[in-house]
């Protein structure tokens, strides 16, 4: 038996392995200490009273005889993907129930979505980057190019005609930098997938922190996305499902590519067949508790939660303002991107944190070597937490000075 | 963008698609009968009621802030973990809990486990089999050759000392065919594999069938197996989970295969970097539901409802034995595998017992060359159904003679 070489050219991923022991040690030495984490990108947050409801009168249906069901479409039961087709076509976005496919996570279908590829297609990803997209295709042995980001396009590359990419990757608003693109910047990543015959790969997980009508929200805003982009969304952010688990991931009808004989295949048929062979549907539960997200109701107090957590946001972006700190996103996104104070490279600028105000956030050179000298702090803790680690941070900046 | 043209290799898989179909259009031209089916192998019996109440208070736990829970480990909650090893230390078979990896059902499991393997990598299945095994390797473009269950073998193919497989699956007790093998046939697979290097997938996904002692109920039953196998299982049959789900993949850690240069690879360590990167581990509610089918409750209230589908089993299978009807399984299994009356092929059976008693069943045709002349039912249905159904087929096989 003969294993995946591919595996062994996975780089260790150690990020929030390793900013957990070194916060660990420091509590250890410093018992004493209070330290906040604003560092991982987990939501604090319970669950909707609408979600929690419609998840518990699920759960009593299958104890039920005549309510009990069994095997459900591996696409997602229509009442989701009809409250889904509904969401979009709120912000005036017209996809068909039949394009939507509800699975657990946007991080298992970026992940499966690469089962449809050959292997020797050219992938392109910005660095930053969430370290998903280029882990799964370094499973499959796929060239793998970046896209520089940096502070001069404000974290947002933008196409280069001169390299040829196959599979292009956006995370818009960015995990981890928290820069937004715009419908027109998202135009030219439209144009120069079609003119190359390339697929858009677009990751919207944060399209809810998207102040209306400032950023895209959706790569489906943009004309043509159709015939050359898959969106992949989840529920993690919009409504506090990272422990609940759902997703949703929309492949057009439009999109097709030519086989080797030139025959058009279609992506969703291909999909739907991936889908339906290696997957069987997320729990009925699940899926009922999804679908009061999409309530009147349970979109109110979702809204709400973002806002406390944008509020945070502001809190932060606030005083990096008044700072002088140089920083992205923090407006349509709950992660804030800052260069890192006095000179410092991140890994060092993490234990300088911790060690002089004990915030724990996350080094930007694990998200890439355009990360070096970056550090991401997250919007998802408490107010009290988010305005006393702002605090100390002041203070941290006023002595140094 | 180049597309994975191994796609274009799968069968239709119309199986139950068209066994819908023809029940369909029988029901449109005959309005008055009553259709009876045993063809599907979905259970139907409620959940338990402990694990609805687990399912709701977890819920409960997820809308409040002092009780909520984000991200959970990929492979799963610890106290799941923990239940399934100790659901295996009563059957004497030692694991640990960092060998089981919690996943959304053994579907997914089966297909995902081959993104480990190479492509080169020659795979034998039974004929007929679950087609999921065929379909997932056709997808990666692997070489596909078949060991031959027939009636001679009981349906229980042996190893061929002159067949050289690298991946070997094992289905027991098998679906479609019911038929189980006993601890000392899987003695013969284990010397096989460890032999060959090779690796077993066992996928004991309708263990909680088997009568005790009888047949065995997992491959680590089998010394030697640990450096050998990997076990799928699932609650989906052992709980009712078909609609909840949640399942389990057991990974020993003596699991090893030497690399391309000659170093040993942990199948584990893999399984588990495969995970944490595709996969964001099972919904927390679900869990909590899984780990309630473990207790005392939980088991006696499952163990219930498996032993009404034996039960209706029996009333299959002692039809069956009255009327000299050649079967498989039916014992330590939901399903009962016979060979279609009257010398006719599948399809056609499938079509003259609808017709004449409108009995639903699954012709064996759609699960390899095999079943050609052989038709499965299943014990899921009602047992007033399952008598009733069995009456017409008394009456249909006196009728005939």
């Amino acid at each position: 038996m003969k294993l995946n070489e591919n595996y062994r050219n996975l780089k260790q991923n150690y990020l929030f392995a390793e900013t957990a022991h070194r916060t660990a040690a420091y509590i250890e030495a410093h018992p004493d200490q209070s330290v906040i984490r604003l560092g991982i990108g987990d939501v604090t947050l319970p669950l909707a009273q609408s979600v929690v409801r419609a998840m518990q009168e699920a759960a009593a249906e299958m104890g039920d005889a005549a309510t009990f069901r069994g095997y459900g479409p591996e696409q997602g039961y229509g009442f989701l993907r009809e409250a889904i087709r509904d969401y979009y076509a709120t912000r005036g976005i017209r996809i068909d129930a039949d394009e939507v496919f509800i699975t657990d996570g946007a991080k298992s279908d970026t992940g499966n979505i690469t089962d449809l590829f050959a292997k020797d297609n050219v992938i392109l990803v910005p660095d930053p980057v969430y370290p998903v997209y280029v882990d799964t295709n370094t499973m499959d042995g796929r060239q793998i190019i970046y896209a520089d980001a940096s502070k001069e396009n404000g974290f947002l590359p933008m196409p280069d005609p001169q390299v040829k990419a196959d599979i292009i990757y956006i995370c818009s608003p960015n995990n981890p930098t928290g820069a937004a693109y715009t419908k027109e910047q998202l135009e030219a990543w439209v144009a120069y997938a079609r003119e190359n015959h390339a697929l858009l790969l677009f990751d919207a997980a944060y399209e809810c922190f998207v102040e209306e009508g400032k950023a895209a929200r959706s790569i489906f805003e943009v004309e043509g996305a159709r015939e050359c982009a898959i969106e992949f969304c989840s529920l993690s952010k919009t409504a506090g499902f990272t422990g609940t688990r759902c997703g949703y991931t929309i492949v057009p009808k439009e999109l097709c590519f030519a086989g080797a004989d030139g025959e058009m295949l279609s992506v969703r048929q291909m999909w739907l067949r991936r889908q339906t062979t290696k997957f069987n549907g997320v729990s009925y539960i699940i899926q009922r508790g999804a679908a009061a997200v999409f309530t009147e109701e349970g979109m109110a107090e979702c809204r709400r939660n973002i806002e406390y957590y944008k509020e945070n946001a502001k809190v932060i972006a606030g005083t990096f303002d008044r700072l002088g700190v140089s920083y992205f996103g923090g407006i349509h996104s709950p992660y804030i991107w800052f260069e890192c104070p006095f000179g410092m490279e991140s890994w060092e600028f993490f234990d300088y944190m911790l060690e002089k105000i004990q915030v724990v956030g996350t080094p930007g050179a694990g998200f890439g070597a355009n990360g070096t000298h970056y550090f991401r702090l997250t919007s998802f803790g408490s107010r009290e937490n988010t305005v006393a680690a702002m605090a100390r941070f002041e203070k941290m900046m006023a002595e140094k000075r």
